[in-house]
């Protein structure tokens, strides 16, 4: 729906300059966000948002005691940026746990292996699992394999994710994560290892969460480094059988409720619309969750408290919400989502944005709005251009989080990141704070900061999402 | 000694050509030196010699079971490679083995840290040691503690080893793990924590060898990552008292003898005089040793190949000696000294020169040896100078086995490599094969054939080495 009436109203009262009819926004608006800009561009809040985050609480595994340390830090620290609405939103889920894994080639050649549980996998029974492997280039040659054909084996998937900018690598890839055990289970294997989804040379292994499926037995899942899955094509190339020892101790206990965090500059004039911006407070459990997705928190929460610093509040509400436990199936976002389908305010949602793609600079702003609203994504992006970023009409997509009230018609904008490293070490252990440039970040808020504030500032209504382009 | 007499006979029988006299070399033997290292650039065997030991032996740190697996893989290696003698000569040392080790701060921010115990460290008597760190910027500022005032507290060094080509940097740092617990027990520590000495930001905790005195309680050691230090320090910054648990199964038991396997292409005129190639065949326990030292052994078995592949041997022996348990003392390089001065051998060891710097490229020839051989050095270089390698008539230094018998009068060589990248990966899991850059490896073979079999071919006796200049 659109708000000309009021706005019309509105306007009429405070007219200090005349608003463009296309974009709803003034040349005192524009102004108003080059200098937010700027000053973004000159320092902004978000590294040290990110080294509190990462250095008082750490790894943030949901469910776990740090969950709860990190949704008072994210209470705390909004209240500390000067946000004038502070609150929490209940999200419960399931709670998984790792106590360890340990792995290692038995034959032909003794030798540890690098590798990680990958979440919500269930343990090996408290004693290593040992077998043959059988290695498959792909999800899809495990699925052509003969029925029972690895009864008493390790399937192997050893795909090796791709390298890209835009990260379009992860998509065909994270299916041997994904539905790896799935697949392994239905041909009779006892425990499917996969080549990490990951780009890095570094003996890392990357975890991330992998589902079951109530027809097939739930076996043992995880993850190998690069260096490891190559050690293993190797000695299999080699003509000899290989034979693993996998020793996981993992199990999923309960639920737990955790919180989306979210802290508000309340709107001056449409308290009641929306612009929401984000990241997720989660993270797995081995780095500190630096790039994924401690940069998220700190580039919103920023950009967040710039506007809020402003000698007033734009006219609509802008939101920076902290997602509760993205990592292990978007539960924040889909609590967001149904908290607000309850409460009847999709329609409120006036544009959503999440970062959650690490730490890289902003070099793309893309979105989903009605077509009459695009006028005003084109002003955001003249005023985001000096920054590197290019306004693209077709394609992007929502952050994860935003996904789930997009689905329920909510318009939303993409500041799309370099992510050309971010594969190298997201959910791995070497997830750190010194992964981060601060001269990114600030980058990262002036875009957060410029597009929070003229979608909160414009008159236009950016109606309904169209459908999101699959990613 | 000199040979003169039995060179000149020979010289007048053979004659193909005039030596020159400063080098005892002549053209032909340039000629030949200058195909080897087109042969070695065009692709020598070191990549797969490499690739076969950290694939089919991995990990082999002294005293365990894939030592002996090492040692049973480099004699069969060498006599695949067409040495005409290859043989063991036994070194025995104490065993010492990692079983466990964790670590975690406990306050004020609970969170896991990535440690390894230092080669050699005792384990903390089967449970967590819990204690409050204290920081010292450097192994100096611990020693100027005042004695006693760490009773019961974990000693925490945090100098930072700096990166340089010529990894210069690790000396200044490297106190800090060799001697930091003794330094912490003096002042009555319970343990001590170094930051890893490394160049990296990657999340690997760098072991390496440490010492006890007899003098002061054995206390464990550990190095932490540098981003795992980084977090410490920053705890500590906040001025709260920051508590960690340090869990390490460690043990030294025993002895055990393992060999210097070695390789030799018989001289053909002299065949008791030697030049030695090598590198060490053990490693950490952590990566599969590629860079440490794989590629010394890969590199310098290939060159001897090379060489044992002309249509005849050089007049001296060419001897490849793969050293055992270099990480933990330099065993096998004192070993083989011992048994050379036992012999009345010492005055038989023309030139020895060791790869044990990682896989990078050559880029100086330096040298310890008696001033009139110094012209066939130089001469050696012009045949190098086409790779990128300068002559150095100062500086240097023999690799770290070599320096035993060269502290004996033993003349020595150094090819100087590129070890810009070496601390970002040495003594962690990270030193895997994809490390190697086969390329590298290439230009490193042609060097060191080059180098040996000039060294062996010429008439000119290296005498007895100057003092080496201090690392």
């Amino acid at each position: 729906m659109r708000h000309a009436v009021s706005l019309l109203a509105l306007s009429l009262l405070a007219a200090p300059a005349l608003a463009n009819d296309a974009t709803g926004l003034d040349a005192g608006d524009i102004a108003t966000a080059e200098t937010l800009r700027e000053q973004a561009m000159a320092g902004s809040a978000a590294w040290d948002i990110v080294e509190s985050l990462t250095t008082e609480v750490g790894p943030r595994l949901a469910g776990t005691p740090a969950d709860a340390r990190a949704v008072a830090w994210a209470r705390a620290k909004f209240e500390s940026l000067g946000f004038d609405k502070v609150y929490l939103e209940p999200v419960t889920f399931p709670v998984w746990l790792r106590h360890r894994e340990q792995a290692a080639v038995l034959a032909p050649a003794p030798q540890p292996l690098v590798v990680t549980a990958l979440g919500g996998s269930v343990g090996t029974g408290g004693q290593p699992l040992q077998a043959p492997i059988v290695e498959f280039a792909t999800l899809d040659a495990l699925k052509a394999a003969p029925e029972g054909s690895l009864a008493g084996k390790i399937a192997f998937i050893s795909n090796r994710m791709e390298r890209f900018r835009d990260g379009r690598g992860y998509g065909p890839a994270v299916g041997a994560r994904s539905n790896g055990a799935v697949e392994a289970a239905r041909k009779g294997a006892v425990a499917v290892l996969i080549r990490s989804i990951g780009t890095s040379h570094d003996r890392f292994a990357h975890t991330g969460v992998m589902r079951y499926a109530d027809d097939v037995p739930r076996i043992p899942a995880a993850a190998l480094s690069n260096p490891d899955a190559d050690q293993l094509v190797r000695l299999l190339g080699r003509g000899q059988e290989v034979t693993v020892s996998l020793d996981i101790s993992a199990e999923t206990v309960g639920e737990y409720t955790s919180h989306n965090v979210i802290g508000e500059i309340t709107g001056r004039e449409l308290p009641g619309e929306v612009v929401t911006l984000g990241g997720h407070l989660d993270s797995w459990d081995q780095g500190t969750g630096a790039i994924d997705d401690g940069a998220g928190v700190g580039i919103t929460m920023a950009a967040g408290a710039l506007v809020g610093k402003l000698g007033q509040a734009p006219r609509r509400t802008v939101r920076v919400i902290a997602y509760a436990n993205e990592e292990q199936g978007l539960f924040g976002g889909k609590a967001y989502a149904e908290a607000r389908a309850a409460a009847g305010e999709i329609d409120a949602q006036q544009l959503g944005a999440e970062s959650d793609f690490g730490a890289g600079r902003v070099y793309a702003l893309r979105a989903g709005v009605d077509p009459a609203a695009w006028p005003v994504i084109v002003k955001i992006g003249e005023v985001l251009a000096p920054l590197g970023v290019v306004t693209e009409r077709e394609g992007g997509s929502p952050g994860p989080d935003v996904g789930p009230i997009v689905a329920k018609g909510a318009p939303w904008a993409q500041l799309a990141q370099d992510g050309t490293d971010y594969f190298d070490y997201h959910h791995t252990p070497n997830d750190t704070l010194d992964k981060i440039d601060p001269k990114a970040l600030d980058q990262q808020v002036a875009a957060y900061a410029v597009l929070a504030y003229l979608a909160a500032e414009t008159e236009v209504d950016f109606g309904r999402a169209p459908a999101a382009p699959a990613k």
